[in-house]
This record gives structure tokens, sequence and C-alpha cells, in this order.
């Protein structure tokens, strides 16, 4: 075919951005979109904390040495990255490059800063923020997780407040209401494959 | 809830635009839709001529006398109106408007000359264009409705062609494989889920 054949429609790998509030479910999401088996690629955040027994290295992190973090860091191969408690957390660029290399599209979960790093630096990524219906529900989620203080409880609150100012920087709001975690799925999978369809395809160079 | 509540998302019906040449299947796209029992109005195109046999009435189109249609066009009452062979078919735009009052999406079915006015008219609307996946395909499915003359094949084949030059100008672009309508009914629907989910709604005045 030649290159001005009008039925040659690109197709480019998309580079998805899921953020959102700390307990609005992003881990749940992402967790029903691998069970679904969409081929896309997960790359999990770096981090340079130690794991924890329920964690599994490469799923819900991928745990390094601050040694390994930090040359990634000078390296300029992070995404995005940040101090956590002392410990260092970004996403590596390489992976993200091969698994677009590759024709798959890439999810990514970043908190709302992290998000917006990335937007810096890949504007052409799809973003979108993950969100409770309600402060009251954010609430009610954070308090059932047991492992919240009364203060990380508020300071998460609060938080959430401040980082829901920032919803109009993303292209997409996902609310994930309670017990209805598989509307917020559907409408990531309806996203992802309506982006597909886009005539100005979102073409992410690393 | 304050009008300053940033859990209060907003949600705009949206006017969706279904376009593309001759033979690339809008029709049984629409059908789907309809089947499926998707919550839209299809709004049909108004035509003077005279209904066929096979169609009904204010499903396949609105048929109405040319002076109810010339009347509606002096009012300024059309989103987009054209001559073939001698009689007028158009939108009516009263019936959008009642639809998108409701609350529903509105779905209309435009040629893709049709498809540029409304677009100028009004931006925000969610254009998609439906194509075949080349031109042999759109050859073959024009060929076997056996209602082509070779004369007007060819005329189709050349319009879908200078048509397909439009896409650049439409939201999103949809592929009708043979034997894959579901897959063309499954990306539109996609299409009008993450449309809901957009930060920037596409809020239609008419």
């Amino acid at each position: 075919m030649s290159e001005s054949d009008p039925y040659q429609f690109q197709h480019s790998s998309l580079l998805v951005v899921i953020s959102g509030p700390s307990g609005v479910g992003k881990d749940s999401v992402l967790r029903s979109l691998k069970e679904l088996g969409l081929p896309f690629r997960f790359v999990p955040t770096m981090n340079t904390r130690a794991r924890r027994p329920d964690e599994v290295n490469g799923v819900d992190y991928h745990f390094v040495s601050t040694e390994q973090f930090i040359t990634l860091l000078e390296r300029g191969e992070l995404l995005e990255h940040a101090l956590v408690y002392g410990d260092y957390k970004g996403i590596p660029k390489q992976p993200v490059r091969e698994a677009l290399a590759s024709g798959l599209d890439v999810v990514l979960r970043v908190d709302v800063q992290g998000a917006a790093t990335i937007k810096r630096l890949i504007p052409q990524a799809v973003f979108i923020f993950l969100t409770t219906a309600s402060e009251a529900e954010l609430n009610d989620r954070l308090s059932q997780r047991k492992t919240e203080t009364p203060d990380s409880l508020r300071l998460r609150i609060a938080t959430a407040r401040e980082e829901m100012q920032r919803v109009p920087e993303f292209d997409y709001v996902v609310v994930n209401r309670d017990s209805r975690l598989d509307d917020a799925v559907q409408d990531v999978i309806a996203i992802i494959r309506s982006e597909h369809c886009r005539v100005q395809q979102r073409v992410v160079t690393l």
C-alpha cells in the first residue's frame, strides 16, 4: 500500500496514567484490568523501601536499592520520582520504552503529583483521574483500612481535597463508586479503546 | 452540596455524529446500537422523497412534504441539509434539542458533507468517521447490494475516495471490517462511554 493510502490508519501504543488520591482504589482497578486479561503492560513504580510481606516484587512495586535508584535518577532515566517518608519511589523510563516499542499499551499508577510531572514530560499520554463519589466515601474507605491513625486519616483527606483541585489537568475523571468497581474498570477500558480510535493519535516518544 | 464541591462532576448529554462514505455500514451500526438498548435518542434525517416499501417512517427517515421542509429551512431550524437527486434531506434541530434537554445522548447519521456542516455549527459534538478497512472492501460491499449500476458504483467509490480525505476533520475513525460489525459497534459504545468521562465535557447548545 502507498504511503498516501487513506485507509492506512495509524495505530500507536498508548501511555495511560492512572492517578488519584490515596484510597480511591487505583490498585483495585489495576488488579481488575489485569484479571480481565487486557493486552497492556503495567510498569510498576520502583521503590527503595523494604518489601512488605503481602507485596510481590514486580507486581506491586519494583523494589530496588537506593544506589540503583540514584543511578537511574542521575542518568535521567526516571519519568518522575519522589521522596516518601525517607524512601525513594519513581517510574523508570526503560520498561515503558520497551513496552511501547513492542506495540503494547503501557499503564502506570502514580500519585497526583507524579501524574502532573509526567504530563509536563509527556503531554500526549492519557491521564485518568480516579476518584470516589464524595469525600465521605473516601473517608469511609480509608477508615476501613484500619491502618490509618486519626492523624494520618486527616492528612490523607486534606491531601485528597487539594488533589481534587487538579482534576482539570487530567483528560478523564473516573468515579469509583462504593460497590461499583466494575463500572470504573469498564470506564477505563472504554477510554483506552476509544483513544485507539482517535484520529489524532497520541504518539509517545521517550 | 456547594457549587465548589470538587466531587460535583458535570455530566452533559452528547451529540454524536456518525458519518462516513456510502456503503460503510452506518445503518448496520445504528441498528446494533438500538438493539443493544443503549440509552440514546436517534434523530432520523428528514427526507422529502417518497418512502420506499422497506422503510419505516421515523426510523429510517422522517418523511415530510417539501413544504414542511422548506418552512423549517426558512426558520433556520435545520442543522444541515442537502438536495439529493431533486429531493431534500436534512436534520431538524427541535428533536435534537428536546432529546438533549431530557438528558439523553443524541445520535445522528449523516453523510460526510453534512457532518462537516454540523461541525462548523456545533464543534463540541462528537464526530465519528465510519469506514471499511480498504477500498476493495467498500467495492465488494457496494457490489453486493445489487442495486448499484456500474456507473453508480464507480461514482460512489470515487466519492468515498474524496471523503476519506476528510477523516482528519473528525474526532474518531472506526473501522467496520468485513464480518466484524460488533467490533465497530463496541468502538462506538466505548467512544460514547469515554466521552462521558472527559474532564472537558462537550456541552452542546442549539
